[in-house]
């Protein structure tokens, strides 16, 4: 079976039609007809070669909806016609000390779903099973996919990192990312500020359930923040200034990375003691996690906000990402 | 009636005799006649006035021991004779979140026992008995001063960022704290790797309980550490390439700076995000905390390693902290 996919074939090119051969089932496999796929920023990421790793011909795509079509003969909780989701992770080696305590997104030999495998910018994808979800029936297919990547990019640091419903917690950017971190951090019952570079934003973060909203262009707004949050998230992939959110925070207060920036962050070594404050990241989450936050998103009717094209037009859906347009994820709707 | 001390007139003076008269005991003070005080590299900090705020006369000294002379009306749980133990914190207003939450240490209103207040190097000092903690039969008093400063700094981290038994730990520096941390740390229940500058501490870094010894001016052994580690602290004042330290680290690991050094840290946000790593700083502990970590210390035979010098030599004591010639604190002795 000759699977029909969209390819771009070096760096920055633009998404071309491309087909390949579907491999057969393993036992833990299930083939997936693809009904919609989210464009994230980490797309764009490889698309560009940002890493130095993207391998060519590259079928970006790791938000992925949609219904079983074939099981391999070990699949026990799958069956044909039910919908899933995928998102960044399609393997782990189910055998480390991560992947045993539940945390299959630290495996080391983690397998990607559009590195090293052909994405979902396609209209199949074979995948093992114990890494596509049952999508709550709640959830819309076309809000659903950027849940998988860009939802539990976001609700998994605020469990690893115990945030708590009484928290002050501040949201940097209100994208792809960001959109879904209003939420949930909103529906923990947190108070939450919305730092945004678009004052047209405003609006929205708070129909998302931001209290407060701070343009980060504006220096005298983000004085005022200095001492006021017990946990910020970065959900951009661009450079900012770091220091203002730095100082942003009360003592114990942390500064998480959710988005991926190219560059360093620089700190002061006395600033990180004396307010006794941390930086850290944070990478999706394992595969208990994924299924506990799609049980809470659908419970609190979380979703992702998205604009959907047409398949054929992957290539203006991908420009509308990287010129920051989406409002707030685009989906790609397969024919 | 006159406290006798030492104190420096301005940035870098040496110390010389200085005498001050005592203020009078309010309800919650006690009158303490001291009988050893450690030098801290944070005193080297202020003696230099590295961060501009140190006020002169100067009177360096945060790591004190003594007796009680005389004790204020409503000082219930110290009496006259008693010994007692003096770090860097003698005042919190207590009221604040903090405060309330046994945090003393991150209260706004922290009053310092060397910076607005003449410190340790003197005969008497007098504080609030709140700040004043009775120190476990088993310690030497010669080797308890530390404790309160030193000895918390590095205990406190452990607690706070919940390193467990079965974790593999990094001590960055095998001196005034960093000895401390080998014995917590070892203490504790983890595998323990000491990092030095100075190969000749490998022998007595595994006699205070180091599994492993690495040569941090060794390219090559340090390289051998990628990945290996859930939990490094550095204890150093100076400046050092923590890079290493960060690729030490394992996913979900945390470098702690327990240590003030007055430059950044600058990590790659990849680096956080994909190894969801952690940067963080603590800033010694809460009353409760000091007072389980002497428990902890008497009940494991953790001590400080110190060179008693008479006060009359302080400024030869300061020195040799100066030159890092201390093995591993220096403690004054009062005449």
């Amino acid at each position: 079976m000759k699977i029909n996919a969209y390819a771009a074939k070096h760096a920055k090119d633009i998404l071309k039609p491309f087909s390949y051969d579907s491999k057969s089932l393993s036992e833990f496999d299930v083939l997936v007809k693809i009904t919609h796929c989210g464009v994230c920023h980490t797309d764009l990421h490889f698309l560009d070669n940002d890493m130095g790793i993207t391998p060519y011909p590259f079928v970006p795509g790791h938000e992925v909806v949609g219904t079983v079509e074939e099981t391999g003969k070990s699949v026990k909780n799958l069956k044909k016609g039910q919908r899933v989701g995928i998102g960044w992770q399609i393997g782990a080696c189910l055998e480390c000390e991560y992947c045993e305590s539940g945390q299959e997104n630290l495996c080391a030999n983690s397998k990607a779903t559009c590195v090293g495998n052909y994405g979902g910018f396609a209209d199949y994808i074979t995948v093992d099973n114990r890494f596509a979800f049952a999508i709550p029936e709640e959830i819309e297919s076309e809000n659903a996919g950027p849940l998988l990547c860009g939802g539990i990019t976001v609700y998994s640091p605020f469990k690893l990192y115990n945030v708590k419903p009484n928290h002050k917690v501040g949201i940097i950017g209100i994208g792809g990312l960001g959109h879904f971190a209003v939420q949930f951090a909103a529906s923990m019952g947190c108070e939450v500020t919305a730092f945004s570079t678009s004052p047209d934003k405003e609006e929205e973060a708070h129909n998302l359930g931001a209290d407060k909203f701070v343009n980060s262009k504006d220096a005298a707004q983000m004085q005022k923040t200095a001492g006021k949050f017990d946990y910020i998230i970065s959900t951009v992939s661009g450079d900012a200034d770091w220091m203002p959110y730095f100082n942003a925070l009360k003592p114990n207060g942390r500064l998480n990375f959710a988005g991926i920036s190219l560059n360093n962050v620089s700190v002061p070594i006395s600033g990180l003691v004396l307010g006794q404050k941390s930086l850290s990241g944070s990478v999706t989450g394992g595969r208990a996690m994924i299924r506990e936050m799609l049980e809470f998103a659908a419970r609190h009717d979380i979703k992702a906000m998205t604009e959907v094209m047409p398949v054929s037009q992957v290539n203006a859906a991908i420009d509308k990402v990287r010129k920051n347009q989406a409002r707030y994820r685009m989906v790609v709707k397969m024919d």
